[in-house]
């Protein structure tokens, strides 16, 4: 036998071998398959009023028949917000969306329609992208009786392949009859790509004497060849707020949020966040910043932006950590938050958190690249409460071995002290483990 | 036995399995440890008139006995240039030569000296840091017996740890008696640490009647727990060239080169490229831009700075494909640069790669994430000499077959046409496999 046959034959008992541990773990209670954070079951979110979902399978791409189409439909009256990936290569629904809440100024007198797939992202499709979701929006239009600009669409997907427009349009009636305020889960279900468990979140406020609730769901958890990572959130309230006033909310709690998750590091050309006000609550309207009510709403919407953006890390392609980091000291809030990135989406700072190795110096590695202002001798560096580095050298108190303990947590919390100035912020990651490669790399091979 | 006793039993067989392919591998002459890419042996170098070199074992870290402190002496009347890492966190001799280069404006009458060490990168070592350096260039600038301005300095390996300055001292002696204008390949040697083969590259031009010789040599593998990527470059000419032209040549080649060039995306503390003209050849000096043997200058240095650069590419931790990534079509060259990075840098489209996957959907996700002006309509992409995508959407005569064979060779060429301006920009990159996170995360655990 010559050497390249022994090597296979080796080869070929390492992948049983690999078959049999995922067997014994799926024994044991842990599906290989789902994240290590995916929770027991899907939370009970809360009804919004003026808020109905429905979800079917649509055989969009899936032929497994699992649930691919969603439809939430909106009261009139409501006001939506939306903020969108920054991709110069952004596909054709993320357009459409853009150009309706660009247009949207006021409280909307006719219902709204959220049309989302799964399956296929309509993105890099050319001419035909846009042609699709007219024609799947004109459908909804005609089907729920409503303007055309009342209608928004998302596709999360395979990308460069047609959009079967008409295996959506064929179920609109059928997702219209379905229509009930408690679908919220199926929703969840049917906008999952390569997510191992649906994503939902709720927060609620009392603002004066009225109690306003706030409901979302999210996709996203990398990619999978060749699917995009695209991030989709849709978030509901019964507050009444403004529209101008809730876009620009939306706008700044996304840098705080969604804007501070990395999975690779890499951009979907189709993130959409979603975020409609039904004003179905007992209230007046929050019509500006001197509101006093403001400041509830605002921390409960950024209660859910926050748990559904650290979700979506959680599930990660192959991710067995998940880090929080916190820089504080930078020269601003910006600054702050491009230096937690450049620590987040450091391969070197996610394989040292894979293998559960306390390695400062890629640490401070992030830190010096990230462009941002730093000096090396004042910067510090905590793992949880564990004081590591201080003043530009390994601090005096610090030992190896008590860091290497910390690493073995499965969530951690990095601290970066930049030393020269105010700001602050903290970001999510995950780690990148051989399942990142797996998924990515030994996909079609 | 319980599930995890099972589950453990299982590793060690797998790990036993994969000692055993990896021994195999050796026996049929493919040693895992050495790049694929890795020449049969170091090239053979010129000698260049007026630099000679010495390398020996100091111990600095490594134990084994093998090569790591290498000195260069260049002899009077040359001229020396430098680029260095933009990270804010520079390590002690990166700051020590910046202020060295900075200083010289012309010839140097006195001999000048290159001090360089693997196994401790002196970074991230506070005050110590530079006392150490300047401890070794006042010793060296004692032994040899030039100006301490005239002395430069490099150091690479772990960080966070004082670097023995005495262990480098006591051979200063000895290094010197050894000096011999043959020795590069033995500096090469000296300043590996995780590299899996020395890198060396030569090239000449006739400058009217005069040959002039250029050699450099290089390391750089990406990172290794818990050392860092140093990248560093040491070329050496005859060529007669004014250290401001000299300068502004480097700084220009850096930019077509070595800033083309990325492994994980990650940046050391401690990148160094040095560039000493020492003028022996037999030609007046080049004094400015009008002089038209720089032409035949720049292209001999270019070339010798490239081929390291790809060389520093080849020996990616884990690297199995090697990837070269031309845009056109760009806003200018600076966004063809940044487009061109963009896509290197994507961990989608390095385990794309490593997975032979024609995933050509992640080359529109890295252009369009990358900042720069794209037009998603307009753009092109090319595997080699095919057509994959064009005006926006898959090519017509495309087949997904045609592009998988492509992905099979182990040298890639992909090409994109931004289809909006002039700019264009090449850049090299490796893949991102299971061997990189096998190096990075698997080290300490």
């Amino acid at each position: 036998m010559d050497h390249q046959a022994e090597i296979d034959v080796r080869a070929a008992e390492i992948a049983r071998l690999e078959a049999e541990i995922a067997d014994l773990q799926r024994a044991a209670g842990h599906d290989p398959a789902r994240s290590p954070f995916a929770p027991d079951s899907f939370p009970d979110l809360p009804e919004i009023a003026g808020v109905r979902f429905a979800a079917v399978n649509a055989g969009v791409r899936y032929t497994t028949g699992r649930l691919d189409l969603m439809l939430a439909e909106i009261a009139p009256g409501a006001a939506m917000a939306g903020t969108f990936t920054r991709s110069a290569t952004r596909a054709a629904p993320v357009l459409w969306c853009q150009d309706r809440i660009a247009a949207q100024q006021g409280a909307v007198e006719a219902p709204m329609a959220i049309v989302v797939n799964a399956g296929n992202a309509n993105a890099f499709t050319g001419r035909n992208g846009m042609d699709a979701v007219e024609t799947v929006m004109q459908s909804t239009a005609d089907v729920i009786g409503i303007p055309l600009t009342n209608t928004y669409m998302a596709s999360t997907g395979v990308i460069g392949e047609p959009l079967p427009a008409e295996r959506i349009t064929q179920k609109l009636e059928q997702l219209k009859a379905a229509l009930s305020p408690g679908a919220i889960d199926q929703a969840a279900h049917a906008i999952m790509t390569t997510d191992t468990f649906p994503k939902g979140a709720a927060a609620a406020a009392n603002l004066d004497e009225t109690k306003i609730q706030v409901a979302g769901i999210a996709k996203g958890s990398g990619m999978i060849a060749p699917d995009m990572a695209t991030m989709l959130v849709f978030i509901f309230t019964d507050a009444a707020i403004a529209q101008p006033l809730l876009q620009s909310t939306v706008a700044d709690l996304t840098d705080q949020t969604f804007n501070c998750i990395t999975v690779d590091s890499d951009t979907s050309t189709s993130d959409t966040l979603l975020v409609a006000a039904t004003g179905a609550a007992a209230m007046d309207i929050i019509q500006d910043e001197t509101d006093p009510r403001l400041a509830g709403f605002r921390t409960a919407l950024r209660a859910v932006m926050r748990d559904l953006a650290i979700q979506v890390v959680k599930d990660g392609e192959g991710a067995s950590k998940f880090g929080a980091i916190t820089v504080d000291g930078a020269e601003n809030n910006t600054a702050a938050r491009r230096i937690g990135l450049a620590i987040a989406n450091s391969p070197l700072v996610k394989t040292a958190l894979a293998g559960e190795d306390p390695n400062w110096g890629r640490i401070v590695m992030a830190v010096g690249k990230s462009g941002e202002k730093a000096d090396r001798d004042l910067l510090g560096i905590r793992f949880g409460d564990i004081v590591v580095a201080e003043g530009g050298w390994v601090s005096p108190g610090y030992s190896e071995e008590a860091g290497a303990a910390y690493m073995k947590q499965s969530e951690l919390e990095i601290g970066v002290d930049v030393g020269i100035g105010d700001g602050k912020a903290t970001v999510w990651t995950c780690d990148l483990t051989h399942g990142y490669i797996t998924i990515n790399a030994d996909y079609r091979s």
